[in-house]
C-alpha cells in the first residue's frame, strides 16, 4: 500500500551553494545512475540551493510580493526550473522516464503554507511508471502575494497523501549534526526542544536544517518516517541497510 | 470589468509546421515587439506548431496513454515546453514580465475536456502584472490516461473565467479561409453547418481550423467574441481596429 519512496535531493547537494546557479552535473549524473541501479519508482524532490535562492533574497519574495517586486517571481522561479530541467534530464539520459511539476503553476498558498496542490496528477503520473520530479518554488500566495515553499515543505505536505512509505533527504552531511558536529541518529518530537544543531552559512530562505525538521516532525506526526543522510549514502538508504545518518520518527 | 485579452499565437506562427521542433525566433521577437507597442495586458496561448505536434502524433497520444506509449508524454511535453521558454525569452526580452505555466502540471482533463485548470493562479499572475503564457500540452486524463488539449481548448475553457473581454487568434492565414479561398468574415452557431473551409496539410493532432472553430462557437455562447486574423495584422486586433479577418459571435 504505502510502498513509494519520496527522495529530496538537497539543494546544497545538487548546486554549489556558494556560488549563483551553478548546477553539479557529475552529482547528477551519479545520483540518477545509483537510482537506476536501486530500481527506484516514487517521487523526487529538490531543492533550489544556488539556482533560485539568490534570487529569492534578492527580491526579498520571503517577505512576499506585490508589483514592486513581482518581476522576482520569474526570475527566480527560471532559475529553479533550468535546475530542474538538469535533474531531469540526468534521469533520462539513465532511461528513468521523467517528467518536471513545478509548484508555481500548480500550487496555491495561504501566509506561506501550502494549501492546494496536483495530488492526483502527481499519483497519474506514477501510476504511469513516470518519476515526477517536483522542488522547492515561489508559489502564489492568497495573504503574501508569494512565498517560498521549501522541497521540505513539499515533502511533509505530499508525503501523506501519495501513499509515500519511506522519505529520504540525500545532503552534503552525514545527518543531523549536533552542535558538537555528532550524528543525532534518531529525533522525535520531544527531542526537538533540547536539541542543539550546527547552522548552515550559505544562503537560504526557506529555514536551513531547522525548518527541516520541523517539516519532517509534521510528517512523522502522519506516521511516515525519515531518513537524512550523506549523498554519499544514497544507495544504502535505497536498500533500506543503515545509512549513518538521522531517523526522524514519532517515538 | 472583462478588459482581459487573452492572445492565442498559432503554432504554425511561430514554428516552422513543415519541420520538426523548428522555433521562429525572428516571428517571436516581431510579436513582442508588437505587444509592447500595445501595451498588452492579459493572457497569451499558444500551439505546438512543430514542437510537440510530431512527437504527439508519433506516440499516440491522441489516441490515450498506458504504460506502453507514457514515455511519448515527456518526450511531447519537453518540446513543447521549449517551444514556451522561447516564447517567454522573447517578451521577457521586450521587458514584458512573463511566466510559462504548463497545462500538464496544473490540469486535468476526462475524456479529452479540461476538468481542472489553475484559474485563480492564473488571475494572480495577472493581478501581479505578470503575463501568464499558457500552451497546448498533454494533460492527463482520467479516462484516457491522457490527451492533448490545444491552444484553442484552453481558451474556450479559461476565457469565461477569467474576465477575458476579447479573444485573439493570430494565424498564418488571413482568417478563416472558405473552399473558394476567400476570408469569411463572420461566423455564427447557424452558419457552422453550411460552412465549407480549407483545411491544412500539416501534421495537426488537435484538429485544425475546424477543432478550432468548434472551440470558439463555445466561448462566442459565453458571450465573448473571438477574432481570427493574420499574425501580420496583430497592432490592428490589439488596437480595435480592423483586421481584415473572421470574427466568431453569437449573432
Amino acid at each position: 500500500m504505502h510502498n513509494q519512496v519520496m527522495l529530496k535531493l538537497g539543494g546544497s547537494v545538487i548546486t554549489d551553494k556558494a556560488g549563483k546557479d551553478v548546477i553539479d552535473r557529475q552529482q547528477l549524473a551519479t545520483i540518477a545512475s545509483t537510482l537506476k541501479e536501486s530500481a527506484f519508482s516514487g517521487y523526487i524532490v529538490h531543492g533550489a540551493g544556488s539556482c533560485g535562492h539568490p534570487e529569492a533574497h534578492q527580491y526579498h519574495l520571503d517577505l512576499g510580493a506585490d508589483r514592486s517586486n513581482a518581476v522576482g517571481i520569474g526570475v527566480t522561479h527560471r532559475a529553479v526550473t533550468a535546475l530542474n530541467r538538469a535533474v531531469v534530464e540526468a534521469l533520462q539520459n539513465e532511461g528513468i522516464d521523467a517528467i518536471g511539476v513545478h509548484l508555481l503553476d500548480s500550487c496555491l498558498a495561504d501566509d506561506g503554507r501550502l494549501v492546494s496542490a496536483p495530488v492526483e496528477l502527481l499519483d497519474r503520473l506514477n501510476a504511469l511508471g513516470i518519476t515526477p520530479v517536483l522542488h522547492g518554488d515561489v508559489v502564489l500566495d492568497r495573504r503574501r502575494g508569494a512565498c517560498i515553499v521549501s522541497g521540505d515543505q513539499v515533502i511533509s505536505a505530499l508525503s501523506p497523501q501519495l501513499a509515500v512509505g519511506r522519505v529520504g533527504l540525500a545532503t552534503d552531511v552525514p545527518g543531523v549534526l549536533s552542535s558538537e558536529g555528532q550524528v543525532v541518529r534518531s529525533i522525535t518530537p520531544s527531542d526537538i526542544e533540547g536539541l542543539s544543531i550546527g547552522t548552515s552559512s550559505s544562503v537560504d530562505v526557506t529555514g536551513g536544517m531547522q525548518g527541516k525538521i520541523r517539516e519532517l516532525l509534521v510528517l512523522a506526526g502522519g506516521g511516515v518516517e525519515s531518513h537524512i543522510f550523506a549523498v554519499s549514502r544514497l544507495q544504502d538508504f535505497l536498500h533500506q541497510r543503515d545509512h549513518g545518518g538521522t531517523v526522524v520518527r514519532m517515538a
